[in-house]
């Protein structure tokens, strides 16, 4: 734990050197770019659920449910994977409600993790998971993906070893944005199902998809999880439903499992035994009543091409997000640290490349109000200075 | 995974049959006496602060809050730790918000222990300390209680090593209802300061005490972490609020302890990178409005003094319990799991000692309604059939 608090503490340290700033200079004077916390209200159908069933106040609405959830509630969730398209076949059996994503992919690494099992991690990936897979005797193996912010499939095959149990993808990708082609997670799906046969035991796709409704082209998503019978899929309301803090997703499993029955029996032990006992009951009930609700994304889509126009016009190189609420630009000359410095000189907080394993890019959350974002966009320094992009 | 899917489902087992003797005989028919999942309606104040809050619905009501909690929850609870006299001079920067006590024992596991260490667990115990334990890669060392469910300091001392680093303890006690006189915690705390010194490393208490305001005897309850600087709090306010489906707790440290403030980073962190993130946003909202309320007493009260009655009058050998909502009279015959069988015949459902580490028990949860006490009174077989108490 020393070293943990030693290390990984980027955002944390832009954060604090913010609250000086916003002391000194007033909250409204600085653009804070550095957090996932949405500034957009929850949708009207969530508020309406939610008044609506404190309100009923059933008498079991606050027990404890299974480890798993609510039979009712996974029902309708399975329900809403199948009819949607995004995990055909899947009944209630394959669900397990969780206490967010993070939860899922914990509980996700403890049922299928032996100690020195390798974790496969695409980078640039979010913060938290090598401290996940450590968590549970696992051994992370940081795999950089190509220029183009897209899985190498090279580069994957040559990191895939005998302990490989386990690659952890997230798409649309925090920080970078990038949706995956399926055609892509097809040839993914074929490398690891190889891979399994010659390590005579599966190797698991665990696919984080919080950001999966907030997406701004027409290609259709597909879950990595649906491609692959060893997919896993680790989904979080917080950022579709804008109930970051509440704690409430799910752990699917691709309905092909074979041992299906036994995964998610060891799921919800997990569950129980790393001391989240289940997801939080009152919120399983509200969500279970607006599973197809959005927040309104046409202010992230202003916000990004606002962002995304003025990082071109001040000479940035950076991708035009496919999906989530974060711009990954290319660091002007190179060293983050440094520009994060001389952005916090105009009062713009944004968070180094190599909190997300990639260094010579910077993040940007424009998950903010109208202001911010018009803030962040006059406040950005010109790429040249002081460098070229 | 799989070993832990064997093991320790002696709860889940009898729940299973029951499932089966309800679907036979009706679900009126059976005593469910297995799980703490109280009957008991949550305190009015809780109710009122829930659906007001809901109206109020402040803009930041569902956003993440810091790993710690929301920083006024945590002063609120501080003051109330302070002012009830459970933790005099606790601060803000003592408490950490949590899913539930299970993830603050976790998180505290996860913040002191190095990979090795052991923790030394009371028995009978709550089922899932030693699997928290071995989450964090320690090592679970269990110590009996005496006869009369006391500690026992000899055997306690004993146990203590070189690598000894956490004793948990609870109380009022899961599943013997005991809870611990003052001056019994005040030696167990010169003991393990001396044996810290001796180590030359210190020595944690961590006390998890949902049970606390569930107690039937005038004298006060006294936290093991009030009384030794290097104890540790873990409270749920799922008993005392009838809240348990919602998963919202805490973790609160010593004063004074020597370096609270990197303890208290180490277990904000842990919140973290464990997966929880931070404690139900809307929930850390509603507790600190009615940190105070208590469930209806009188029911349990009623529940217990019947049951004590029937199991005296049937000839068991029965600690009448200080606290808790749980009875662990000793098993007519010995063998506990023929006489569950048996009192499964006359549709009564106990759990065996022995998943609480404590063989020639059975424990009885008497957070029921009326009906159920009453029924699981008349349903118990007479102790001298089949062998003698």
């Amino acid at each position: 734990m020393r070293h943990l608090l030693q290390t990984g503490s980027a955002i944390r340290r832009v954060w604090e050197q913010g609250l000086q700033l916003k002391a000194l200079h007033g909250a409204e004077a600085v653009a804070d770019m550095t957090l996932g916390n949405p500034a957009a209200p929850p949708p009207a159908a969530l508020v309406e659920a939610l008044g609506q069933i404190v309100a009923e106040s059933p008498a079991d609405l606050h027990l404890y449910t299974p480890n798993a959830g609510h039979p009712e509630v996974r029902e309708q969730l399975a329900a809403h994977l199948h009819e949607r398209g995004l995990l055909p076949g899947a009944r209630r059996e394959h669900v397990v409600m969780t206490c967010g994503a993070s939860a899922a992919i914990n509980i996700a690494l403890r049922s299928v993790l032996e100690p020195g099992d390798e974790v496969l991690i695409l980078a640039p990936h979010f913060p938290d998971y090598p401290a996940h897979v450590l968590n549970h005797a696992g051994k992370p193996v940081i795999v950089p993906v190509g220029e183009d912010f897209l899985p190498d499939l090279g580069m994957i095959e040559a990191a895939l070893g005998e302990r490989t149990r386990v690659l952890i993808v997230n798409h649309p990708n925090n920080p970078s944005g990038r949706q995956y082609p399926p055609s892509l997670i097809e040839e993914l799906a074929t490398l690891l199902r190889g891979a399994s046969q010659r390590a005579r035991r599966p190797i698991y796709l665990l696919s984080d998809e919080p950001y999966r409704e907030l997406r701004f082209i027409r290609e259709p998503f597909v879950s990595p999880a649906r491609l692959y019978e060893y997919g896993l899929m680790a989904y979080s309301f917080s950022k579709s439903h804008s109930i970051p803090g509440e704690r409430i997703g799910y752990l699917a499993i691709n309905p092909g499992h074979p041992e299906a029955k036994e995964l998610v029996r060891a799921l919800s032990l997990a569950n129980r035994i790393l001391g989240f006992t289940n997801a939080p009951s009152l919120w399983q009930r509200v969500i279970a009543r607006c599973l197809d609700a959005v927040v309104d994304l046409e202010p992230l889509r202003r916000h990004r091409d606002r962002l995304v126009t003025a990082l071109a016009d001040k000479g940035y190189d950076v991708l035009a997000p496919e999906g989530t609420f974060y711009l990954f630009p290319r660091t002007p000359g190179g060293d983050d640290e440094a520009f994060v410095q001389r952005a916090l000189d105009q009062l713009l907080l944004v968070v180094p490349g190599g909190t997300f394993g990639r260094a010579g890019h910077f993040r940007i959350a424009f998950c903010v109000d109208e202001r911010t974002a018009a803030l962040a966009a006059e406040r950005l320094p010109h790429a040249t200075v002081g460098g070229r992009a």
